[in-house]
């Protein structure tokens, strides 16, 4: 693979996320194009295949990972289904994008982690997004240039304005806390150690039976202690913050307000109600810095390891959930490949 | 007691918070003057008396609030003599503004509560100077005005640059956090149930021997529960904040920057070295409503049982530090005078 | 004049300015009572005088000055009846602090000037409340302290929600301008040496007449440029803003923003919609610094000379208005007391 | 021209802007490659083409315009160049984005303009990559929306850390407030009626013979006000700021403040010392929209005559610096091609 030819990618999945990266590989990232889609609804696949030159649906994705034009794979299609492509695409050697979580548990994350071990090189970088934010680059900067000195605390809080209907506790931590749980890994250089939760009276907002918001607490392997507010039915919009508290300092990101207005006897602005508006930036980049490393051999970013490491510190999570104990958090070794 | 009658104060102690007491009744106050000064070192009285019309010096606090002159009792000595100079005032029925703590454990703060139950009327306005700061107002007005909904959670930071010597674990929750079981007493209108410990790893700034920082979990009786962040040599400054997260928004105080400054590549400003910058406002008017009540015969402000249900929050959470386990406020029943 | 004794303030006029100095005196201010109130209108003074134990209503100034138990003078009348006031101040030597504007114009201004200079010691402090505003005096720090360098620009905003009846574009200028006037000559220490004022298209929220917002330019005798935009029928608010630029940075105040609050999309907080919330400390300190320094024996703050100079600007500032022209101000020469 | 195919794009001018949009075509943007570059210096163009696959290097413009490959041209040349290659790419009906200024002055983009009126289709985009900031896109989008009611002024500050030798006064006007210049255009939809330039002392920073500060003042054709604090040795960074001010509110844009700091009795952040910091978005967006807008067979973005009525103003901006007088913009008729 040179960096002149572009680079043949097969999305597998075509959900919202999944048709979010096809555009974005289609219209925004320089050097792919979207050579193959793939969804089990087939229909669903021609639609989003429709309009791109020398793009082929599928309805499976081993049939797209054998297709001669097809150079390397995003993987957007439900968790339980990741962990077969991952595989499959292990087999042919192709680098992949595969969206968080890895695999929707510990031990399936812990096989691919393995197979890719005995592959002998990384091929797998996963979609924890954050680690390309602006914000958290310049906060991970500060940290690892030694601005605050040694980080001790990390204050993160995580809203959003509202659940879709069948959101459950266990989401609360395995499809919002595991980005502070990543971004805690990453920032600090340390592992997960154990996880508390702690729940304050439910919000009258929450959905029946949902637990909302809740305190979780995360202890590292290095002794540093990172409390997450995560609130899913906060009302007033999308908000992720984060404080790092050092032993010089200490530094906080999610409060750019770049537009300031002053009407009817208020001074402020808007709170984005999504995701896509906070982070599109991330998103944007983190598929960019896929494309472009793979045109140039390398497979670099979130590791399959940290995926596997964030869902051993989601189980624990919600085992902490459960039980309101602290709850420690096992690992397995750790593959030399992950350095 | 009269409006137009200027209040005769008795000021007991006189090191830094006596001596700044005798200032502000001298100087910043209305309708007050500083008719004694008392400390057992009688020079130290003698000075703190001197170049003030019709002030005299004790060495003796019974002495002084007997003299004719004394209208009423400002109490800034050490904590063990406070419960003494309380039951005098009481039995001359003399009001009384009382440095925090209100004793130095929960045991005699109830005989003082007990004390001023049996008196049948509120003597005591307890110094949780925090009430009176404007933000603190602006953020418990919001909240009594359901703003932003019942309130489900706060999270505190409370920042010193560095401590003194001799500054203990302890202290830490006797002295700095104490503000904010106040604070969260008041802002909720809820007991402290329980309270909880984090230590992260120690920073190397901290005096050999202290745990800090710390993380301490206030749940209260309405099911709320605070975070606080005490970090007493965080190096970089006097930081107070709060955020109060409700059903339906959030509101943060400690933020504002009213001196904006571009110079050298950074934009910022300073941020204050000491809680009598930060506070000033709040003690100026914490002691000018006591002075203006009194005047006008009311007591009001933080009461009696205020102090106590702070001094049995302060031993949980002493336990909590040495137990590393979620320890459980016990109270006593409150008696009818306190609402 | 002992620090110890109670200064004898007589207020002169209790409309709304007056009626608030009363209650700041008798409530507020440490070392000071209300002896006398003066309005034409008697049955005013006497409402403005009850319930002040020893306060004295009258409905002619001279009487007033003239009582025993009045030490000193606030004058808080319409602007046309200051002189007469200021000079009998100065016949029975008594200190003053008068309201802005210090007469109506600078000729009357002038007059005063030159009868305190015959007097030979400064008896006048003027009321520009601005210099005793907290994020005023900190930006006059770093000013003077040479934090940003030589002070070559300022920018100032200087908003009111609405005007009431019959405010013309003069008052624009004598009444609002006006202070940014003083702040640019305190806190460059420069003179006004010219002013141009331009008319932007008028705003349809402003009264039929009034051709609001205006952009005022200020030139000083040292070169410095300061703009001001006015704009007294803003819609949303009291907002004074200030920023000077210097040689080496810049600093800005009046975005200082207390509570921060999240709701339903919105991020931030409310905007006072009157100058007596946005400049409370301010008006406090200005009358606390004048009773303890006149109870010292001594005057300080702005001079009648600041009062004159002022005056001088804003009529150069309202011959701009008309003439569309660069108005240069021709001050007399400065009497030796005032520096 | 369909969107599948790749534009091919020739970038004339590899000196720091013309390198930037080489390594932006090749590396960020989607959808687009460097086809050719074209540097009169021979060795620079060459090291420009090298590495990157098909793309040829040039000496001459027009050589380059005519190569099969070349679907579009980037005119990144020193100014006085591109009338001559616009004319070229309009001989071969090419989509041109310009980088600014579209030429040196205004009666040579006047030529341009009617160029391109009786080419009777718009093929140029002038690189004014303010209008593709996110921040200034949100003020715009507010003002559109009425969010603030009619704009009546913009307070606009454009600072820079330090000029690079031989930078004049006219270049702060033709390189840096033409900026300010297109962003009131089009933030306002009005043109620039007049212009007026004050002079502060000189900073003592600034070069020998360099007049800076400045304040701009722009009239539009509306009645509009803008005034402009231009400041290219303010020593501290690079920083754009502009605030409207309707007839309901006010916005400001510039303050975004991603990482706050808490450090050394400071708080703060880093201020960025470059425009390539500030405006690395809008670059890439202007250059993104252009290559989609342009495989899709559409030119839009600012106009040619948006360039013509910006040097218009510049060249009444650089009279006004002479002068010291107001002078009027005098404008052509403008061509029914941009309504």
């Amino acid at each position: 693979m040179t960096q002149q030819g572009t680079l043949g990618v097969a999305v597998i999945g075509t959900g919202r996320m999944g048709a979010d990266h096809v555009r974005r590989l289609d219209r925004v990232i320089s050097g792919a194009r979207v050579a193959a889609v793939v969804d089990i609804d087939g229909d669903r696949a021609k639609r989003a295949a429709g309009g791109i030159d020398g793009c082929t649906a599928y309805t499976d994705a081993a049939a797209a990972l054998s297709a001669p034009d097809v150079d390397a794979v995003l993987i957007a299609s439900p968790a339980p289904a990741h962990e077969a492509t991952l595989l499959e695409a292990f087999a042919r050697d192709l680098p992949v994008l595969c969206e968080k979580p890895l695999t929707p548990d510990a031990a399936s994350a812990l096989r691919v982690v393995e197979a890719e071990a005995r592959l002998g090189h990384r091929r797998v970088q996963v979609g924890f997004m954050r680690r390309y934010d602006p914000e958290y680059l310049r906060l991970k900067a500060l940290l690892d240039g030694g601005g605050i000195g040694r980080p001790l605390m990390l204050h993160c809080r995580h809203r959003n304005a509202a659940t879709p209907p069948g959101f459950t506790e266990q989401m609360m931590i395995n499809d919002s806390v595991v980005h502070e749980i990543d971004a805690t890994r990453w920032l600090l250089g340390q592992e997960i150690a154990a996880v508390t939760v702690l729940k304050p009276a439910r919000s009258s907002a929450a959905p029946e039976g949902l637990g909302d918001p809740q305190l979780v607490l995360l202890e590292t392997s290095g002794g540093a202690l990172a409390d997450v507010e995560i609130f899913v039915n906060c009302g007033f919009g999308y908000q992720v913050q984060c404080e790092a508290v050092g032993e010089r300092g200490s530094a906080r990101i999610g409060d750019a307000h770049g537009l300031l207005v002053n009407t009817a006897g208020r001074w402020g602005g808007e709170i984005p109600q999504d995701f896509v508006e906070r982070f599109r930036t991330a998103y944007d980049e983190q598929v960019q810095r896929w494309v472009t490393a793979t045109r140039e051999g390398r497979t670099e970013g979130p590791t399959a390891w940290d995926g596997y490491a964030a869902a051993a510190a989601c189980e624990a999570g919600t085992r902490a959930q459960a039980s309101g104990a602290r709850e420690r958090v096992m690992l397995a070794e750790r593959p030399r490949l992950y350095g």
